[in-house]
């Protein structure tokens, strides 16, 4: 536990992951600011979703800032390339995922070093997890640790010996686990959005990744997913 | 020396720094690919700026990437604050100037790690440099070295055994030895921007610190600075 008026800058894409480590930063006593990302990315839903989530959540604040991801090249995200589908939990292990954005926490948790540092935060949340998605570079602990390193020695804060932690909550989490703190934490569900490749009418396709691995964790945990998905 | 073939990505601003580490990339025997970052500053001009140099050098790309760091808050060059004019060696030293924008060279390098990744680059060049901005944490070889690391720790090239390097060869250099070392590599001075304050019609002011320490520097180098300023 912390001061009760501590300052905690949150990554907040709108997903399930990223809602329930803003859940577990109130509960760590934080207030939060929340930091969305957009950057070009294909499922701009996300800042949508990001926004209904941070109001519901009764974050201190919330900024988005667009970075255009597309100019710096790479990944099924930001590019033309096919999101694979309908992969078993086998075919996605042990690689890095086309879906793989260089470098993109690094980009993430630079941004929002620069917003920690202008609300003198004293940490930064992020919903990085390394089981469902080991074949990600930057979601691991050892990524994390070496981030926490530049932000001691590339800020003011961290230079005058307020250094600024980052705290990934869910880092060790199955998916299942994840569903069930954030059912413990009264997390808005219904709000959050995981899928790599929704319709024009915004509905998760249920298919990707992202969408297969949400569901097995719902299912696993034995709680219902409010969200709708276009195949059942 | 390097692989002719071999790629590497300069942060160029445009300036005097970054255009001279644009041309020691070359002599290393890099192909170089420039990145420009557009964020909110109010010397838009260095964009420009940065195109005709990136032009002149023969870079093998120039990209520009837009983030909005004004979203974030904080510092002179990105805010409404007034920029410090006319200090002296004595009274820029030993202080964090407020120009400082938080997180700045984590979020630039965060980006070129991007670009460096996705055009299988071996090396990040950029203009850090230790003694004229003793003030800026993120300007100091520990800070480097810390993002040496997440480069390497962060990305899948690096997960795989070709971590991209980080290198500020300006970094221990005087203004004087910078503005040397691209007299020897025939820098366009000419084309490179400074200030942190222009006039609308883009001229450099010839007071702000940054202005001032690169005139310091020609006159130190015995070099004459083809850029025109708004006083003598």
């Amino acid at each position: 536990m912390t001061h009760p008026q501590s300052n905690a800058v949150v990554l907040l894409s709108g997903g399930l992951d990223s809602t329930v480590t803003a859940a577990i930063a109130q509960q760590d006593g934080f207030r939060i600011h929340c930091l969305t990302v957009s950057y070009g990315q294909r499922h701009g839903v996300e800042v949508l979703r990001a926004q209904a989530v941070a109001a519901a959540l009764g974050a201190g604040g919330h900024v988005i800032v667009t970075v255009d991801l597309r100019a710096l090249g790479g990944s099924a995200l930001t590019a033309d390339l096919a999101v694979p589908k309908d992969r078993t939990e086998r075919e996605r292990a042990g690689e890095i995922p086309i879906t793989y954005v260089p470098a993109r926490n690094t980009i993430f948790l630079s941004l929002a070093l620069a917003h920690a540092e202008t609300l003198q935060a004293q940490a930064i949340y992020f919903g990085a997890n390394v089981l469902d998605y080991s074949g990600y570079p930057d979601c691991r602990p050892e990524f994390i640790r070496a981030f926490e390193a530049v932000a001691r020695l590339g800020t003011k804060m961290g230079v005058e010996g307020r250094a600024i932690e980052v705290r990934a909550p869910l880092l060790m989490l199955s998916k299942a686990e994840i569903v069930r703190r954030g059912q413990e934490l009264n997390v808005p569900f219904e709000l959050t959005h995981s899928c790599y490749d929704p319709g024009v009418d915004g509905v998760a396709c249920g298919r990707c990744d992202s969408c297969r691995i949400r569901r097995e964790g719902f299912r696993q945990a034995g709680v219902e997913d409010p969200v709708p998905y276009a195949i059942l």
